[in-house]
């Protein structure tokens, strides 16, 4: 029996695919790479995936599909891409809503000076051509020549000497040689990429969040930053949170695979247009740095993350991890590492790492809270020398999902609110119209209404405001000509924001409970991360979410992590470092917290 | 344009392809996996790929394929598939004498006692379930738990971690890890393999000849070999020697990548074939050595050979290489390496060093010759502790190639001759029906038409011998019924083997010349290989091949290389020893020496 086949035209990308009659609409968009927004993991309850039929026939909505879009919606043929399958060839359009679209991210950071001491180094040679009368291998002519620049005894691997015979007698027997060392417990040397001479040696740093992927290419002997990019994790469409996504990976087939040859894909791309924008070849580009957080880490090493979605969350490695940059199937020099720093534990990883070497935290001898706000939050205490971490899952509110108009930091998101009296003030991303609320947005505007007395301690939007319609505050009405939704805030946003700031909230109340310190004791609260640099710290005071501390304790230091990786690639020292904070690092596990739980709900207060 | 395509389909095996206009039924051939004979490489000279049009249309034979296969072949539908295209859709029928068939292989060789010290050793582990009391990752629980068993401290790449979490809870917690330990210059222990408790450690060697293939499945912890089997070269079917083979690799698209993925399919097919049999998995095959001629070395490894094929004949690397067996795509142990020996140049290669390991060339102290006689013949004079090692294009006539009749050492082939008076004796492989005669046959035959003053000492055969017909020597007549050929040695056969025993004859004399010895000086003649161990010594001495020496000076060793190759797989001292060899062993390139020619036309005479 031959199993139908239907043909599905996504517009407007104009992206086609043929599918078995079971495969979801989803589920071929995300076979085709047309990126549609799946926040719930594809179980039908986010309402993120909408489509619209435009030709052809679609499997009948279910019940909770229908309940989900509304009548209208599904008269104009709206449907869930997640709960629909072809029962014809079909032609649907994604509108722009549904798709995982470009915005804002936090490439820059606080850098503070590195000694520039890069794990691998040029030496140049120049050699006599091959005779009969000197018959010695390329590689014995290269090793020699390499003792003699004191380069020391070098050794060679399959993928260098595969590309050796031909740039040797191209460049006539003058060649620049990167050679990578590893220090302790040994000292051996070997050839990672072969160049014609005065190649610059580059680096390349990543740092893979659950939502953003920061990548940055690095001048090995400058340590000038000579491109940087940002880009969507486009594993974004197979969950939106950690969870979410560790849940996909176990019940699709070949869901790890798939998620790793996304993030792989990506920061494939992103080698290739940065070192293309510079004229640079990928054989420069002799090591690599790449941070995320654990499950990241995992689905980008290739590692099985069954263990890391269920309790005791077991992570399969926390020691740093070198990868043949081959393996991973990544365009580097021939035999380039990529190295992937230790991880804390199962939900605290080495971008927290990177975050805190960033921020020098073993040099802490006062009292220092560190955070990296996401859709997991990380957070640290330091105190009489040691580092208490532990992992909040703060959940996507604060990258704009799960929200009523909510959307990432892109052009025309609401950013900031303040309401003066009746007055509404309200600011977009580069003052475009409003096209939706970020979370910088929605955390001022719940701190705003919580001060004009609009909200009670439950959350509650009061209808006595006069501000308010019908118990939400509109920021932004629609447009008469429809070309825009309205933006407003309701009381389910408003839920959202107390869910995680209470999750941020217990959590530091935790760690200063554990460590026996009243709120007062912290000297300086380190916020990391894209939402940590833009939001107001007194709106994240007020609504509890941080502790009433005066505001020049609190330190805004962007990307961190990819600040923290980049210092590890050009500096060995940096990375002997990271290996001691993530050593000394004592993870606390939340949930086995006596306190937590009465802390957390408590937390649920405004 | 549509460029036209035909199908060919090849009987009896019954493979079928759909190629373009442009290829040669050979190239088809090769394509499909069909093992067409290709000696010459396919330019049209041997008359070894011989097909016969069963259905269709093909393009016309030219003057030198019409003259190769004669008038009547040629009207019986026959061709020569090498200068051969279809012009229709085809059935071509492959007779067996066409295809490189199974053969006698030499899988045994005279072994020497190895002290047990094999580079990878296994080590148990006990280990408590993790829990949220115990949140260690995987790796670090195992790690610590090694270091207690005094494994030392051990590393785990990617491709091992890849598979603990899975296999840790399913053996409950209990696990055997494979350990590899670098010896000098650093101390380095990494995971290799991980296993359920009791599982063998397991090794695989392999020698890969320009023909044949030998492969053996060791027992690491008790060096008993568990399994050998040998095959042909599938790289046959792209030139019969290692010139030819270069040359194709040259100018193939994709040719050298071709050829590493025959060979490499081979060894897999190997390594599948010798666990399956004892009920091992590929996953306790922990370490690897591969030993053959520099050429095949670098196919092997995927290392450019354009360079190995023009003087200076430079290899890409001599040193010892060791390449990760999942780069290679074979199906070993996740993190084994396969150990590549060292070459000590562009023609002696590390099956030398393996055979002269074998023989404890670092022992001698006196005055020893060791050849390994293929269609390459390597040999080394050991004398007064320098090894001296030379390189001799001897050509596959010892293989049974380029001969009338000849056929490699499979059932019928005649393998021994004798006459005595007018009476000619003859013997079969396996006393079947003489189908062909192998190496040691047609030497046998030579010598033996030389006693009987059947031929000149230019090799002529004289018409006058009452055993002579028309100026051969009919060994086998075809019988009645027409279904076997004639076997008989004609004038071209004699010359073959004159010029393969006078590139040996010269050799050995230049070597013996460099040296300043009397040939009477060589206390013992080490004599490797398939068919040094079955060729006939007296007649060797009597065409001039072999110094006149008592017989008792020469030892035929078999698979010396294999041997060597399984040595350095059960022991850490043998693969240093191998080192010191290569690196004591001095290559002296015979075309610069100025005698070398004029000894080898003189050695043209019987």
């Amino acid at each position: 029996m031959i199993r139908p086949q239907f043909k599905i035209d996504f517009q407007p990308a104009g992206s086609r695919i043929d599918v078995a009659a079971e495969t979801t609409l989803l589920a071929a968009a995300q076979l085709v790479g047309v990126d549609i927004k799946a926040i719930c993991g594809g179980i039908g309850i986010c309402g993120g995936c909408r489509v619209r039929l435009v030709h052809g026939t679609l499997t009948e909505a279910g019940v909770d599909e229908a309940a989900e879009l509304g009548p209208e919606s599904l008269a104009a043929g709206y449907r869930l891409a997640c709960q629909t399958r072809a029962s014809s060839d079909v032609r649907v359009e994604v509108p722009p809503d549904s798709l995982t679209a470009s915005q804002r991210l936090q490439l820059e950071a606080e850098q503070t000076g590195v000694e520039l001491d890069p794990m691998v180094r040029a030496f140049d040679i120049e050699l006599e051509a091959a005779s009969l009368d000197d018959v010695r291998s390329d590689a014995t002519r290269v090793r020699e020549a390499l003792a003699r620049v004191d380069a020391g005894d070098v050794s060679f691997g399959a993928s260098v000497l595969a590309r050796l015979p031909g740039l040797l007698r191209e460049e006539h027997w003058n060649l620049r040689i990167a050679v990578a060392e590893r220090r302790a417990p040994s000292a051996e040397r070997r050839a990672v990429s072969i160049l014609p001479r005065h190649s610059r040696l580059l680096g390349f740093a990543a740092d893979i969040g659950t939502t953003k992927v920061a990548m940055y290419l690095m001048d090995l002997a400058t340590g000038e930053t000579l491109g940087a990019l940002g880009a969507i994790n486009p594993q974004i469409g197979c969950g939106e949170d950690v969870i979410s996504r560790l849940a996909w990976a176990d019940h699709t087939e070949n869901g790890a695979r798939t998620l790793q040859q996304r993030i792989i894909d990506t920061l494939s791309d992103g080698i290739t247009e940065l070192c293309g924008r510079q004229g640079l070849h990928p054989d420069q580009v002799v090591d690599a740095v790449v941070v995320g957080n654990t499950a990241m880490h995992h689905f980008f090493a290739g590692l099985p993350t069954t263990q890391l979605g269920v309790a005791p969350y077991t992570p399969v490695v926390t020691d740093a991890l070198s990868i043949p940059a081959r393996d991973l199937g990544l365009p580097l020099a021939p035999d380039a590492d990529v190295h992937l720093p230790p991880n804390i534990a199962g939900f605290v990883g080495a971008d927290h790492v990177a975050m805190l070497l960033a921020t020098d935290a073993h040099l802490v001898t006062g009292t220092v809270l560190a955070l990296d706000i996401g859709t997991n939050t990380e957070m640290s205490l330091m105190h009489g020398g040691r580092i208490v971490s532990c992992s909040c899952p703060s959940g996507p509110a604060f990258e704009g999902a799960h929200l009523t108009a909510g959307m990432r930091a892109a052009q025309g998101a609401v950013e900031a609110v303040r309401i003066t009296g009746n007055k509404l003030l309200v600011r977009t991303i580069d003052g475009r119209p409003a096209v939706g609320i970020c979370g910088s947005g929605i955390l001022d505007a719940v701190a705003e209404m919580l001060s004009a007395g609009m909200l009670d301690e439950r959350g509650n939007i009061l209808k006595s405001h006069p501000l308010t319609q019908d118990g939400t505050l509109v920021l932004a009405p629609a447009p008469h000509d429809g070309s825009r939704r309205e933006i407003a805030v309701h009381r389910r946003d408003v839920m959202e924001i107390q869910l995680a700031k209470a999750t941020i909230q217990s959590g530091i109340a935790t760690l200063l409970s554990h460590a026996d310190l009243s709120p007062e004791a912290i000297e300086t609260v380190v916020i990391a991360g894209a939402f940590g640099s833009y939001l107001d710290i007194r709106s994240a005071i007020r609504i509890g979410m941080f502790p009433k501390l005066p505001q020049e304790r609190f330190r805004q230091v962007g990307n961190a992590a990819g600040a923290g990786a980049r210092q590890m690639l050009l500096s060995h020292g940096r990375r002997r470092i990271a290996g001691e904070i993530a050593r000394r690092a004592e993870y606390l596990e939340l949930s086995t917290q006596p306190e937590f739980t009465k802390r957390y709900l408590k937390a649920l207060w405004l």
